[in-house]
């Protein structure tokens, strides 16, 4: 009853930001994302009767407190459907840094929930796969699938008509990359959970937010299936700074951008005005992901690696949908 | 024919953002801010027949081309309600850098009006006064008088009820301070002048935008007149955070902020944490503005002054109408 899977990441053209329903983690909005092929988590899951409480180690460091529960309360979902009481112990690793915005959350939630589901012999189908990882993150429910994922945010009030599916796979664009840059490994101060509620309650903004994000999908889900760059870039660019913006008008004010993130940003519009094609999005975090062509992309990498506000760079591709790596049974 | 006029420099408390009349400078909607004591521009300008054309020095800096074509178009309003030809020699000085989000043309544009108009030997009710500098450049309406102003946005189309009016005078509330960080003295790319025009076509949240002022209006208005700190901080804050989102989601965006203006409104909500009360806003340029009250104004000055983002502070208080300071007529 052990089992170890890895997820990919997603990041997000259309943002995910606003539940309808806090518990079974139901959004205001549909989003679309990408699968990224170099960012990701492996866990391992063991139920076994040897253990009193679930134990959870994230990057081989324990872990207790939020996170633990947040675990624990996604493993009951699953036990539930295993029809099982075993606890367990789990652990996660991720190869780049952890709630900064790089929705570590996403591929951890996935990898757990199909790590666990394998470790107890239940094999599920994506869409149901989907639909509990939603339940332990939001974006979770994305990293199921690889290549181009939308996460339809349905209307059913149990959360059954709300999860993901593949818009194209992974192999429909090998020219679209993504770089990542890292700005900094720090823990971000507001956790988007808290973000969320907040901004529903008080920007004046969320509304207008709201009503634009079905346009949004519109073009980029065109903008994927036809390969067009500037129609999904521009897109997904303008999609960021909407949701940013009803951060910044909530009350008190969630600023999750850095002083470097300003500067990158102003660097992707500066590539632009050289006639180099990218586009920027920004998440729950500082860090600046840049979307281009594969023709452009180590030039647009070197220019950002070679940048002092930067630590780190990842080009990514689309990625792959969350796989099992190995199981024993006993 | 000859006069010298002062002006001081106003910050919006509510921002005006969108013009309706682009020719005659009529906006969306009204606007409320507080004239500084410490920010003014003095004008000279001599109406002379030896002079063969309008000719302009601003910081002892001879001005040709576009900046010389607002003041030529200004001087002819003037000259035409006069019924006088004459050319003039217009020299300008402001005591903070200009075109950096500090009001620069609304103090200019106000001294320029009440300078050619006594020049001219006009008398004109401030009201007239008003409506005239707002032609120029459309703050500079509010700069004619002192304290807390108020820009009515009318609703004729010639204009005729579009002017500033005074909320409260100079000495209504003398604890009140503004301290104004000047992070750097460079142009900025963007005029706001382009900004707005841009704004109204493409920003998906500028309606949402227009929809809050009158509301914010009504709050800071009480906040002056009440001399309640928390209302008025809280209310300018949050206008100017909604302002700089329809700047940031215009295509192709508007962005003021520099990396040093986050870490500035950081500094500012941690001051509040640290149960210091004061509140940021920021104009169509970099700088960070602070409204405070005098008991916490030495100690949150000194707080920026010693940051390396900031390059200068000044402390403001209430300044007064603009006036005029010498006079000769031939």
């Amino acid at each position: 009853m052990k089992a170890t899977a890895t997820a990919n990441s997603n990041i997000a053209l259309v943002k995910y930001w606003g539940k309808r329903n806090e518990e079974l983690i139901l959004p205001y909005n549909s989003s679309i994302s990408m699968t990224l092929d170099k960012l990701y988590t492996t866990t391992t899951v063991e139920f076994s009767k040897k253990y009193s409480k679930d134990e959870l180690t994230i990057d081989a460091e324990k872990i207790s407190g939020e996170e633990l529960e947040r675990v624990e309360k996604q493993l009951n979902l699953i036990r539930r459907a295993a029809k099982v009481s075993e606890k367990a112990k789990i652990a996660s690793a991720s190869n780049f840094p952890k709630a900064a915005g790089l929705a570590s959350s996403a591929s951890a939630f996935a990898a757990l929930t199909l790590a666990a589901t394998k470790a107890l012999d239940l094999h599920l189908p994506k869409k149901e796969l989907s639909i509990i990882a939603r339940q332990g993150s939001g974006s979770a429910c994305r990293s199921i699938y690889g290549g181009f994922v939308e996460w339809q945010k349905g209307t059913l009030e149990n959360g059954e008509d709300s999860y993901a599916r593949q818009v194209a796979p992974q192999n429909h664009w090998p020219e679209l990359c993504m770089i990542v840059n890292v700005l900094t490994p720090k823990q971000k101060k507001i956790k988007s959970r808290a973000g969320m509620a907040q901004t529903i309650a008080t920007s004046p903004l969320y509304k207008a937010w709201l009503e634009t994000v079905e346009s949004d999908l519109e073009k980029v889900r065109s903008g994927i299936l036809e390969k067009k760059l500037s129609l999904l870039g521009q897109t997904a660019e303008m999609n960021a700074l909407k949701m940013h913006s009803t951060m910044i008008t909530t009350e008190p004010h969630i600023i999750y951008w850095e002083p470097e993130t300003i500067v990158l940003m102003k660097e992707v519009m500066q590539l632009r005005e050289e006639a180099t094609e990218c586009y920027f999005t920004i998440d729950g975090g500082p860090q600046v992901k840049v979307l281009c062509l594969e023709r452009d992309a180590k030039k647009i990498e070197k220019r950002f690696s070679e940048m002092k506000e930067v630590q780190k760079t990842f080009l990514c591709k689309a990625g792959g949908d969350a796989k099992l790596i190995d199981r024993e049974l006993f």
